[in-house]
């Protein structure tokens, strides 16, 4: 059995979750895949917990934190393992997540990740640290969580040309899109989806199509190792769709959805994020409420898409399990 | 990068899609995976041929076949590498694809195959012939092919428990339940179905259910570990579904699908395989014609699709491929 240290970053809602399904998990996955999970360490801004023996259930809602701790001292505390970063990094700077995969990469970890900020603008060289030194960088996390684009493409298509892709990714718009097409207006949806929890109360990143559009960036440069930036994506929103039109949709039969898309044109790749109508045959029509989806279509495997995944912080959490997994299968 | 000898068993439609397919994509998948795929021998019944540096484009649409040339000799002749199955073996006595794989094992050759035969009886016992050796036995082509069931079950819900899973899993059926929605009968659908050969001069396999079910038990031997047989499969098919039962389901905007299902019932687990009525919400809604679609219920990631994959031997070619890629990935 291989005996692998975690050291959780973040624990807001996914970073909490994530700690739950491990506690829960952890006989099970030593069982299945031989694998020997423990969290030594969980890291706050300014504070943190270490456990060389790992953290055990009936303490893990209230950690023993201890001050000042930070990343680089639990590793010196500890064999090299897997961080999972769930902190919530700025997508300019790509800090703190930035400095911490660095630090985490170069004493010898792999990491994990459901945070974007760090992956925005710095992909390519957290990439190329990692194979430097043999290392992994598992992004499901932070691309889409619990709908599996990434592997499906890595793995499932594996020796076939990715044409072009198109994604709902984005669960709160896509959620606020299903009401209005049940006759809301915009600002009545997004006030239902604030209610539910579903939207957050600065709503702008979801409605605003950006981060539907940091998805079908990260896609695009993990699949087609590009390094294209968010200014090379066309965002339009759903905020200025008028009622009427998604009523009309609804009424014909058909829907609107935010799509993220990846196309090949020649030998230049076009990303956008733009709302369009769906007639009732596509294969991403019944993606309702906050569920997404993904098609791809290929040069010798048609069109596949992938619906569904957990919308919540254990889908999230249950993606980072399994990336976690894969690094050692 | 690592040079892999592949030996193609079978010389029927896969077959030679599965050829052309390699060359075709022989550069592309150097560059890409740095692999060195090279087809050094095809083996039919009772004649092949070998080619050490392997077959190229001019030669490859009629080899010079030598009479006699079988397996045993073919890897005398060659490093090992991948032998791609893709005979049509009796799924009573799994031969002539069991007695070629346990030699190809025996010989530390990898397999992937599209070939039930031998897997509905056999793979526990093969899957252990090949782990004993630290060789892989891959069997996308023979599980749905080019729609991803397997990987995603292995790769994309690693760490999740899966509750059940329900697919269509057979083209042509699915193709011939259209046709009826659309107001055919069974007979009719059927004709025009072999008519575009969709549907085999012998049906029975695809319409009676028993296609689905091998599969259903394939997936479900494969991802729960277990030894099930045929006989632990309940199977009902399309013949005695009665048109206006298919009419009023599409006049309700529902329709009628052969779903192949996996269900946990406590510790034992439920296979069958028959005609259910679908509303137009679920994900498997829009597999349309010879389309299939597979959906997995899960504990900690809900439930995730997959729809889609070309349905043809080149489809299958490249599930082939695929599998070969991620052996050495």
């Amino acid at each position: 059995m291989i005996e692998i240290p975690l050291v959780l970053i973040g624990y807001g809602n996914v970073g909490k979750a994530f700690l739950k399904l491990v506690l829960e998990k952890k006989e099970n996955i030593r069982l299945r895949y031989d694998l020997g999970l423990e969290v030594v360490s969980v890291l706050r801004r300014r504070r943190g917990c270490f456990c060389e023996e790992g953290i055990s259930l009936p303490e893990w809602e209230e950690p023993a934190w201890e001050a000042g701790l930070d990343l680089g001292r639990v590793m010196e505390r500890s064999d090299p393992g897997v961080v999972v970063e769930c902190a919530a990094s700025s997508s300019q700077t790509g800090q703190p997540g930035l400095g911490l995969m660095r630090a985490a990469f170069a004493a010898g970890w792999h990491v994990v990740t459901a945070d974007k900020g760090p992956l925005i603008s710095f992909l390519p060289e957290l990439r190329s640290l990692a194979r430097g030194k043999d290392l992994r960088l598992q992004i499901s996390g932070a691309t889409a969580a619990a709908l599996p684009t990434l592997d499906t493409a890595l793995v499932s298509l594996a020796g076939a040309e990715i044409e072009s892709f198109e994604g709902i990714l984005n669960g709160t718009s896509n959620y606020i899109l299903m009401r209005m097409e049940e006759g809301l207006d915009f600002a009545n949806a997004l006030a239902e989806a604030q209610d539910k929890g579903i939207a957050e109360p600065d709503p702008t990143l979801d409605v605003g199509g950006w981060d539907t559009a940091a998805k079908v960036l990260l896609l695009t440069n993990s699949l087609m190792e590009q390094d294209l930036g968010m200014e090379d994506v066309t965002v339009r929103g759903i905020t200025d769709i008028p009622v009427p039109m998604s009523e009309e949709a609804a009424e014909k039969g058909k829907c609107i959805k935010l799509l993220g898309r990846m196309k090949r044109e020649g030998s230049t790749l076009r990303l956008e994020v733009k709302p369009e109508i769906l007639e009732a045959g596509h294969p991403l029509f019944p993606v309702n409420g906050t569920e997404k989806g993904i098609t791809f279509q290929t040069d010798s495997m048609g069109r596949i898409s992938v619906i569904g995944g957990r919308s919540d912080p254990r889908g999230a959490a249950a993606a980072l399990l399994k990336d976690l997994i894969n690094i050692y299968r």
